[in-house]
């Protein structure tokens, strides 16, 4: 009966050597303490913090509305000049799109002119809507003998806060649109692009598509940009599949045969486009609407959607043509759009830590928190970071193909007819029932069950280790044995092919070998966490939240990932699906323009850690194997 | 018998109000003062003026060797805190390329580590060779689990001076192009973007096209840029001749066909592609090799040429579609270069001042001489730009077809068998022989006489006009009075078709019709350039010098063209041609990268004046109608 500990510690941001601590003090008295790492902007690190400061031009330097005073500032840019007189310069006032924090700093923002819209995203994050889709509606002068300017600057004369280029495709229907539209047009700038002048007003109708190219399956969401909210989302299967389940294996077959690499390219842009088609007419947005898509997307998912050859990727030391790709445009990845309509594709961290890890990574804000969180995504591939603002660490694990269908011997991807969960009801612990008498079965669309996917292997296996029916080293107890512990469940033991088996319902068992590759992908992981704890100098129980994600991860159930040692032993709270945390990042990159800095910032805060050349890798990786 | 007076003025360099005067200190200790434009790096300033300050990067502040000591600097840039610890900085060293000059500066110029190649361009300015196309050998160190860093990063990291960016095209073939060359390439860089990575070492191929894109004839120079030396010339009517002779004629094809302005590109690209397949076999160089063009040509010819509508430059208020162009590739004129080669057009001042009246003026140094010039492209059209480094003007005259060959009654264009010089032996004047006795006559070719081209025009007039056998007001004398001034000539006075006309040759004559034309066309020009005397508020004799360009301007006889009041009265040896200017232009550029900064500069520092809203105009002409 102590006295209650005060739990009200000043939330003070973790500042690590080389991060920076930014102090705001908002309009309305309340101050935010931020860390950032050196070299951000005052204005970025506001942003993804979710501290609003006014701005037009998305950080531009052009717009000059994003004013702030800053204490102990470095000498003025020609913005800063341009925008201030000197006696508000000498008082410290700069533009924040232009400040760069390079020590600790107060900031103090003026009350904003106009209220942001927000817009709620990823894991819990509110992200203030500022898309890099931009439309100004324009009157223009009409050409005159004493105002003779071109057409094209012209244009760009009217808009005031903003100075983008123009593409030759815009010129080449400009002097057109103007004369028919009686110089009452719309200017679309994407970021610091022009990319179309639309006759009339349009400015009402802004989308945007973000995808989420995996490997197994691609899910296009539409998004209304004005708005900032969703109106439709569609998921297909990737269409390269008749050339393999998995990133090697395509890999592969672009080496064994010199025509795939173009098809796997077009199968991708079958699959982004009919998403594309999908979401719009659900949507009722025309194509020439969507001015710009995002893309997050494995290396090697990327690499073949762009035609790039892939090869470096599967063969050591597993290089990616860029990471950070050159600007690429909607219609290289076959997406119908405006014809101009760039496309953001999130950069890979290395072969086997692609844009997809980087944009879940960047809706879970795993940069942002102070929290130690493990975030593993389990799919086809199974990557894992660790870590908090004051640092992460990265890997891929080879898990192998436990999770996909293919390997299992009852085993279908995860659609209907698919068992997705099992419980076995009663067994030990249970006070009210202490003997394992039934099998409870979930299956996708409540049909007859077909067979066994990722997250019912994973319940299965985890429900058989909690009754004893599975010993700690993995292995199926005899039917002699199951007679004794559980006598009800002693007929399901028997055997298929010379293997043990486990029945689930009728002719869906689990194996043994379904067990043993199953162990195989969780001491992958296992091992992968553990040595970036090793890395990253934490303990087990310093991490304070698991994230699981991807086509299989957000599937699982956390208290039977625990129970197999998929993850680290955490109260159960603790672990928690991420959801699709790609595709939130890819809405993140629409919805806020200097989202795609903050995921630069990731790359360069993030430290991978190449598995394959650790030499205890198998001693750790055996000892592993074992159940909890 | 005075004292002589002392002519070793000090060449001090006309500064205007707004201009700011530049002296650098050269490593030899020689003075050299500049006079510029405010705004104008340092580093640009001592280019265009033949100053040479080592760089690599060609003035992206990436290779940090143009280094200065500038007297009241301004607070240093990122770049120059780079570069340069606090002591230095303090001490006035910045990088020359950053540093913009806003005032009267003083600038040491440190001695020069390499010993820049120079190539003497234009009207005898002498350039200091610095493409903007770079070669870097590299042998890259190979990929390993260590240094994982992907392909283009790796090239980019072995770039130690230059800082480009990368095209999506570069990255379909660079894994392979790397892995085959065994990890020994070279980088092609054009200005600041990577547009080839080439195996094994290329550094001594790199080759450059460039065009002088006229109405009537097309020029192509193959330019071989580690020598800065022409390698091969050819020229060739414009294909585009079949929609009509001049622009207008060409803009209204475009108006009443749909089907002719993408015709009309075609052609236009049909012209660029022989020649430049044409040069590139004389020079023994792959179109692969061709790694940037230059195109200089007028409003219409680059709009037809990218297929951009060209109504509005033909239809009051004559507007472009846009005065600097987008990024343009040889491919989007249809030459045949390197796929990623870039094409730099020189920016349009005006729908009739154009890109390559721009470039003549920047060959001819207009902007940077003291004197007061007068330059005169007599061509299709006629442009007229009068000026100094104190300031430029620049208009359009409506000169007609006198100079086309289809509205004089003998007329053709100078190619073989035109009468392109005239002299009447003897005459006023003529001591020896004030008696006119014969026509002398210069042939294109030496072949038989087929027609008349400009210059023979002008001729023609010019001696009839000496020899008073035509008088002031442009009238061909009667027979009668032929017979009383110069008998021998009398049988050529004679009439065709009820006109009167002056035998040439045979059947080639010059009549009362051609005289009239030629005095509109040169009344245009003449009250073209004495309305920019008056704006500029000079008088006819202070012009130092004129410069006769165009087609035909080159080919005029500057003694006959002062005698039929075409250019101001000077003596004669301040009228010369000028050559090809436009042609001179688009190679500078090619030679050196801080030309193109040249011309925007050019463009704007010209005021541009439109003759058609003076209501003096008319008054004007008709007084200049008449011959001096």
């Amino acid at each position: 009966m102590g006295r209650r500990l005060d739990r009200r510690v000043p939330r003070r941001a973790a500042v690590t050597a080389g991060r920076v601590r930014l102090t705001y003090r908002l309009g309305d008295g309340r101050e935010r303490e931020v860390s950032a790492p050196p070299g951000v902007t005052v204005f970025d690190a506001a942003s993804w913090n979710g501290i609003a400061v006014d701005s037009t031009c998305g950080g531009h330097g052009t717009c000059r509305k994003c004013g702030v005073r800053v204490s102990d500032p470095a000498p003025p840019t020609l913005a800063d000049a341009r925008a201030y007189d000197p006696d508000r310069l000498a008082a410290g006032w700069r533009l924040s799109c232009r400040a760069v924090a390079r020590h600790d700093l107060a900031i103090e923002v003026p009350p904003l002119l106009t209220r942001p819209k927000a817009a709620t995203v990823g894991v819990g994050r509110q992200v203030i809507l500022r898309p890099a889709v931009q439309k100004r509606a324009l009157v223009l002068d009409e050409p005159t003998l004493a105002d003779q300017r071109p057409d094209l600057e012209r244009v760009l004369d009217a808009i005031d806060d903003l100075e983008p280029r123009a593409g030759l495709g815009l010129l080449r229907t400009l002097g057109r649109t103007l004369r028919e539209a009686d110089w009452q047009v719309t200017a679309v700038v994407v970021d610091d692009l022009l990319i179309a002048v639309e006759p009339g007003d349009t400015t009402g109708r802004r989308f945007g598509l973000a995808f989420d190219l995996g490997t197994t399956t691609v899910v296009a969401t539409l998004l209304d940009l004005s708005a900032g909210v969703p109106l439709a989302a569609a998921s297909r299967l990737n269409a390269q599949q008749p050339y393999g389940a998995d990133v090697i294996t395509r890999i592969s077959a672009t080496m064994l045969d010199h025509e795939a690499l173009p098809r796997l390219r077009d199968l991708a842009h079958s699959t982004l486009s009919e998403l594309a088609r999908e979401v719009c007419a659900e949507g009722g947005v025309d194509a020439g609407e969507v001015y710009e898509i995002a893309v997050a997307g494995n290396a090697t998912m990327i690499h073949l959607a762009l035609g790039l050859d892939p090869e470096p990727l599967g063969v050591a030391p597993f290089t990616l043509a860029a990471a950070r790709l050159p600007e690429t445009r909607a219609a290289d990845f076959g997406v119908p759009a405006h014809p101009s309509a760039p496309a953001m594709v999130f950069p890979a961290l290395g072969a086997y830590v692609g844009g997809d890890i980087v944009a879940g990574l960047l809706a879970a804000g795993m940069d942002r928190d102070r929290r130690v969180r493990l975030f593993i995504d389990v799919g086809t591939n199974c990557e894992i970071v660790l870590g908090s603002a004051a640092g992460l660490a990265a890997t891929a694990a080879p898990a192998g193909p436990a999770f996909e269908g293919a390997a299992i011997r009852c085993g279908m991807r995860a659609a209907e007819g698919a068992i997705e969960t099992v419980r076995l009801g009663g067994g030990p612990g249970v006070a009210a029932d202490p003997v394992v008498d039934e099998v409870v079965l979930g299956v996708i669309g409540d049909v007859e069950p077909r067979g066994l996917c990722g997250s019912g292997l994973v319940d299965a296996v985890a429900e058989l280790v909690r009754t004893g029916l599975l010993d700690a080293s993995g292995r199926l107890v005899t039917p002699g044995r199951a007679a004794e512990i559980a006598p009800k469940m002693a007929e399901r033991f028997t055997e298929v092919g010379g293997e043990r088996v486990f029945v689930l319902h009728g002719d869906i068992y689990l194996s043994q070998r379904d067990v043993r590759e199953l162990q195989f992908a969780k001491a992958a992981i296992a091992t992968g966490w553990s040595l970036l704890l090793e890395e990253m100098g934490t303990q087990g129980p310093a991490v304070e939240q698991v994230l699981l994600a991807g086509s299989f991860g957000s599937y699982l159930s956390p208290a039977n990932a625990i129970r197999i040692g998929l993850v680290p032993r955490l109260p159960v709270p603790r672990v928690v699906s991420a959801g699709n945390v790609a595709g939130e990042g890819a809405k993140l990159a629409l919805l806020n323009l200097r989202e795609r800095a903050g995921a630069d910032a990731l790359l360069r805060e993030v430290r991978y850690v190449e598995l394959s050349d650790r030499p205890d890798f198998n001693d750790r990786f055996i000892a592993n194997l074992a159940f909890p």
